[in-house]
This record gives C-alpha cells, structure tokens and sequence, in this order.
C-alpha cells in the first residue's frame, strides 16, 4: 500500500485492501484513516462489518461510531452482534436513541417496520410555508435528522399529505401547507414484506415512503438507500437458488469453506438422489437398450433438451413472479401459452434432431437400416420430451408459490432432474411404439 | 370495474387494470382519472407506456404531460418512441427543457450520462447558510427542480463539495457554506457504466451522486430513484441469462409470442447443437455399451451430476462478478478453492453411488457378477465428473469477463452442456480401466 503521508491512509486506499485484511489489521488501518473521512468510510461499510469494527475498537472509542449511526442502520449493526455485545452497543447510544433502536429490534428483519427510521420531518396542515421553513431548521438542528420529504400530522400523528422540501421553497411564503400538500400518498404498513416495498420503490421511483399503522398513524420512513441493498440481496438470493443452491447470503470469499461445503452438497445431494430414479427407470429398459444399442447414444441428448428447456421456462416464470409481472392467478394463461410454446420449440429441436441423424446416415452409415425409424423415434421423442420440460419447468413456480414455498426453489437443475427421468420414459415410450418389429 | 362516482375511476382500480388494457381503453380510463391524482398515477408508468400514452393522446393535450418530467425522464419516454414521433414530443417541451433532452439523448443508454438529471441545485461556497436557503427558494421556484443534495460550484462549475439540506438546516445561519460543507465526494464521470453506478449506490447507501467530466466540472446528478430501476432491469437480465435465454427486456405478457418463441428458440437450439456432440460421443463408445449394457444404465446420473456441479459452481461466481465480491484477478485463489471444493463434493456423490450400486446388487441383483467393479466405475467417475465440472463452471465466467463478454452468459444450462460431452469422455474411460478383463 502506498501514501503520499506515510503516517496515514487514504479512504480508497482502505477500500480496496479492506476485503482482504484481518480483523486485527482492519481496526489498525482504520485508526490510520484521517478522522475527517473516517466516517464516510465507516459509513459505507455493511452492517457486519461495521458491527465487528465497533466491538474490536477499545471501549472508550466505540460511542463516537455507534452515535454517528441513524436509528435503523443502528438496529442492523445491533442484530449483527450476539447477545452479550448487543447489550454493550445497546448501552453506546443516547437514551433516545436507544429506545427507538429497542422498538425497531422488535420488527422481523426482512418486513418494512425493521427497515424504517422512526426520524423524519413532520409538519402541522395549518403552518404556511415560511414556518415550515423555520420549524424545520429548528428541529433539524436539535434532532440531526436528514430531511428526504416532510409530512403533514394531525396532533394524533394521522398522515395527512406530503409535501416535497422543493414544494415548500417553491410555495408562496403565507400559504398554509394544506392548500399545496399531496393527499395520495403511497405507504405500507410496518408488516409489508421487504421484497413487496421494493417493488413500489422499483415501480413508483421514490425516494421514501411512509409507514403506517392500521389507523394511518405515522410510525416511520422507508428510503430508498436502505432498500437498494435489500433489492441486491433478494436478487443475489434468486439468482443462487435458480442456479441450485442455499442462498449463500454472504460474499464469495466471506463464507467459510466447511459452510460453502455444506450449502453446496445438499442441494447436490438432493438433486443426485433425485437423479438416481434414471438409474431405476434405464434398468427398466436395459432389455431394449441391449437389443437396439443405437437407442442408448441419443439418450443425453434428449434428456437434456428436456432439461434445458424446462430451466429456460422456470427461470422466466420465477423472475416474472418476483417482479409481480405475472401472479399466481395467471396460472392457467402462461399455461395455455407454454404449451403452445413447448411444443413449437418441440419441433424445431425435433426436426434438427432428426435431420442429424439422416445426414449422419449418409454420411457416416452409423445407425444401420432401420435409421430412418431411429431419426423419427428421435425427433418425436423430442417433441414430446421438450413440451413437458416447458410446462413443467413454468408450472412448478406457480405451485411452489400456491404450497407457499418460495417459487425461485425451483432452480433450473431441480426442473432438469425432474425432467430427465420422465424424459427416459418418453424416449423409450416412443421408441418402443415406433422400432416394435424393426429393431425391437 | 366498481367506483363510487360512475363517471370517475381512482388511480388504484386504474393500476390493477392497466396491464389488460389495449391502448385505446388505457386512454378512455386515463381520461376519466380526476385531475388531481392523475399526474401521480402518469409518473408511476414504465417510460414505454408513457410514450404510448402520450402519443395516444390528442395533441393539445400531450404538452401537459411532457411537461410534467423532469428531463432525465423525459428523454425515457422520448427513446421509446420511432424518430417521427420522437420529434413531435420533443416539441411538447420548453425550449430550455428541449435543449438538455437533446443534449442527454447523445449518451448510451446504459451509461451514467444517460441517467444523469442536468439540473441540480448549486450554491457557491462563499455564501453564508442564512443565504444559501433564500436563493435556493427563489432558485426552485424558477425551475422546479427537485433538492436531493446542494452541490457546491466554483465559478467554473468545478465542484467542490456537498452539503445536505439538513446539514444547511442545521448551520448556524451566518456560517459560509464553505466552512461546514463536505469535501470528500463520490462522483462517477458521463461514461461510467450503469451497473457501476448501481453498485456505488448499493455499497455507500447514498441518495444521489454528482456525475463529473475529466476535469471535475459538473454535468448533473443520478438520484437513486432512478438507479432502483437499472437495478432491477440487470438482476432481471442476469437471471434470464443465468436460466439459459436471452434477456427479454419486458414483462412475460408484454413480449410478444414470436419475439418469444425468437429468444428462446435461439438459445436451445445452441445448446442442442453443442448436446449434439454427446452423440457422436456415444458413437465412440457403441461397442463398449453393446458388450456391457449396464454401463448405459448410470449415463444420465453421471452426466448430470457433473452438469449440476457446474451449474453451482458458474451461478455462485457470477453474481460474485457481478457485485464486485470476486474480482477477475481472484480467478486463481477461486481455482484453487473450487478444486477442493470440487473433489470433496465428487467423493461425496461418489461415494453414495457407489453404496447405491452395492445395495441395489444385495436387494435385485441387478448388476451381474462384476458389480463391484461397475460400482468402483460408477463411484470414480463421479468423482472426476463432478471435479471437472465444479472447475469447468467456476472458471468459465472468468474467462468470458476476460474475452470481453457478459459473464451471465455462462448460463447453467450452457456449462451443463459443456459438462456433458467431457463427463461421457470421462466415465467411459475410468469405466476401460476399471472393467478391462472383466465386462470390456
């Protein structure tokens, strides 16, 4: 690591060494970062590892970062410490603070109570702009808060509107805020699933949304910073369930080998037992397979067809329920229109396979005289075999959902596995209606 | 559709509908919105739709509707109109407004400057706090523009530092903003990557970010808001990829069925040509299976079992790749620990297929004299399919980053094909070593 000052570090030198250094080698370089960009950096940390810098800092050091934090990112670095040092946190902050944080522990992590700040501007309807203007430095001066929207309370803390810190400077300076405030305001409940806030974030494009009780009294705010990273996670989530693993829920190098082990060899494991019905269903036509040994070189091939198109249906089936694009009483729709999909998908893949096995034919005289028999078992079996991959792999999603399981469990290998030993039975369905007389 | 007042509809009712609207009901319901919350209710639409709608629109009433976007939007839905009608909305705006649409539409659709909202609010560092508030009001008034962060501008718009509303709030008022402002500020320049930018937010949870030119003069902002989009729009893309097609760029029911049936025919048809080769692998292998039939029996557990390790292995390190977690340099450490996580994972499947050959053999007798032998053929090949595989799947988003492509195109389903064809290979070689004398 180089510096101009030898004595300290930049922040973006610590940045880019950070993942790699040890607990003990984090909390020395960062007592090196001049204190002035100190906590911009400690602020860009993640919860985790903010939580782990705090407890390896001397206690006398410790106050001065907990205090810098808002109320629900202190709630995060809280959750992240066991229950000893969760106490010791507890005890760094103001009285105030504390409390709020206590409340906000309270909430489920992934709902939207346990993402909102308990602090935001609120303003009385009958104020004009210019003492709203006041009020508001006043209370910002006393409280640190970041103003994103300020809200309009009635005195039992009932939302009545919102108005936009552009609107207020924007107003004539004696209109009373009622006269210009919004009245539709979008808000969530502190129940409202993580991904469901996300999603009216995605689709409203907003900068913070209000939460509400049953009784629209105001308890909080949701912005849009705190749910980037939500939005990231739940994605990064889907995206390892669809690739057929636990959701890892940790960076790459973070996660230790034996866990990373065990995250991956139970998926693999469910998948290989799954797997092993082809061994079952293949002893069940090891008479025809032995008879006819040109059957057993197309079995990848159709097997993996139908494979391949079952992932390609369920990832985009899963996606677009994440995304709310489709909904579960959508079923019978996508239904209708995968099986058409399916099967014209079916014979395109079934009319290459069975040209391939004319030309090779030709070219190579590879599949003796009853090859034409073969090429037609082999392009009907891939109709066959790719239309049930598609409806299969875009209605299992619908069905996690409707059990109430997570619809991205459906990850494109669990769909192949599936698949592959119905495909079998297809094949050697097909085959054995097609080749009776001529090879079997 | 049931409303209070029969002649008007509310926003909510309007949403639910929306999607199974055609364009001419859309325009008959949005007509009957009341005026109030109809802006809210137009601001919430994709850019596409709002494109749509206001070209439905008679032509006096478009310039309402234009107007009401701020630029950055404005150039959205302008790009998703052809180039007659990009022409008559860019008339819609005011001139000035015109101007920095056109000068926006200029940068790539997927760079930060193609995000960027030119108009910001700017404050110079000489003004006290008391200052800085009344020309911000004054400043809003004239433009309508929306306060995030004030952006502090030398006379040549180099920028120079931040300060936030709440931070001027808090100043005491004769205070120069200069003496109180922050000077340490992320930026990202006009040709930043969008899924950077995305990421920058993510990490540092910010709520807007100054984009810059080479000598650190102003060009405008990107608000999160904006970025929650992108965000979604990339994990979206990466997950169809993940799934083995192409990205669609739309809602499930929004594609059509051709454009549909294009983007996924296209892929499978490559995967099935590269499957093709398993084939003419078998071809290879003909004679061996025709003298010991049990071999075919494991082909498609074996085959798969590799494909699924890969899947794993390639689904875990691009979503690393693409939040940053893994970097191309790491492609070495990642090497080594996939080894290891490869061959233990092998000796897993391994070893229960193996048990599986064994005990079917006790129970059915279903593998003839030699079963030890198959299940040590059985059992070692998995082991080397399932290292091969892991490895195979771990290292090919590397080298696609490194050639230059989109590491998501690693689709687990395309490693899954790639693993097929060297998994054939392997276990028909173990399976020579092992069976020589015995069944080959």
């Amino acid at each position: 690591m180089s510096s101009q000052d030898s004595e300290s570090i930049s922040p973006h030198e610590l940045r880019d060494a950070w993942p790699v250094l040890s607990l003990e080698e984090r909390v020395e370089s960062f007592k090196l970062v001049p204190h002035a960009t100190a906590d911009v950096f400690f602020l860009s940390l993640p919860a985790k590892e903010q939580a782990e810098l705090i407890l390896a800092l001397p206690t006398g050091e410790r106050r001065t970062w907990m205090r810098l934090l808002a109320p629900d990112d202190a709630v995060d670095v809280v959750q992240e410490a066991n229950a000893e040092a969760k106490a010791a946190l507890l005890a760094e902050l103001d009285s105030t603070t504390r409390h709020e944080v206590m409340a906000l522990l309270a909430y489920a992590e992934d709902e939207a109570g346990g993402l909102m700040n308990p602090r935001f501007a609120r303003v009385r309807p009958d104020m004009t702009s210019d003492e709203a203007i006041r009020y508001l430095r006043q209370q910002t001066r006393q409280k640190g808060e970041t103003v994103h929207e300020v809200y309009v309370l009635d005195a039992q803390q009932h939302l009545l509107g919102v108005v936009s810190l552009s609107q207020l400077f924007q107003a004539p300076p004696g209109m009373p805020i009622s006269e210009f405030m919004v009245t539709k305001v979008f808000t969530v409940t502190e129940e409202t699933d993580q991904e469901a806030v996300g999603r009216l974030f995605s689709r409203l494009g907003l900068m913070a949304i209000p939460v509400v009780d049953a009784e629209n009294r105001m308890k909080g705010i949701i912005t849009v910073d705190d749910i980037v990273q939500v939005m990231q996670e739940e994605a990064t989530e889907d995206i390892q369930k669809v690739g057929g693993m636990e959701a890892l829920d940790a960076p790459y190098f973070s996660v230790g080998f034996v866990a990373m082990l065990r995250k991956r060899a139970g998926w693999l494991l469910v998948l290989f037992l799954g797997e092993m019905l082809t061994a079952t269903a293949m002893g069940h036509f090891e008479h025809e397979i032995a008879r006819a040994v040109v059957l057993s070189l197309f079995i990848p091939l159709i097997i993996s067809s139908g494979g391949n198109s079952g992932s390609q249906a369920t990832t985009l089936i899963i996606r677009s329920l994440a995304l709310s694009e489709v909904r579960l009483r959508d079923w019978w729709r996508v239904a209708r229109r995968e099986v058409v999909t399916g099967l014209l998908l079916g014979a395109i893949l079934g009319g290459v396979g069975l040209c391939r096995v004319v030309v090779w034919q030709y070219l190579f005289q590879s599949y003796g005289e009853h090859f034409f028999r073969v090429a037609l078992t082999v392009g009907m079996s891939l109709v066959g075999v790719v239309l049930w991959g598609t409806l299969t792999g875009a209605m299992l999603p619908f069905a996690l959902r409707r059990a109430g399981f997570d619809p991205a469990s459906a990850s494109a290998p669990f769909v192949a596995t599936l698949v592959d030993v119905s495909g079998l039975v297809i094949y050697f369905t097909v085959a054995s209606l097609i080749l009776r007389g001529a090879l079997l």
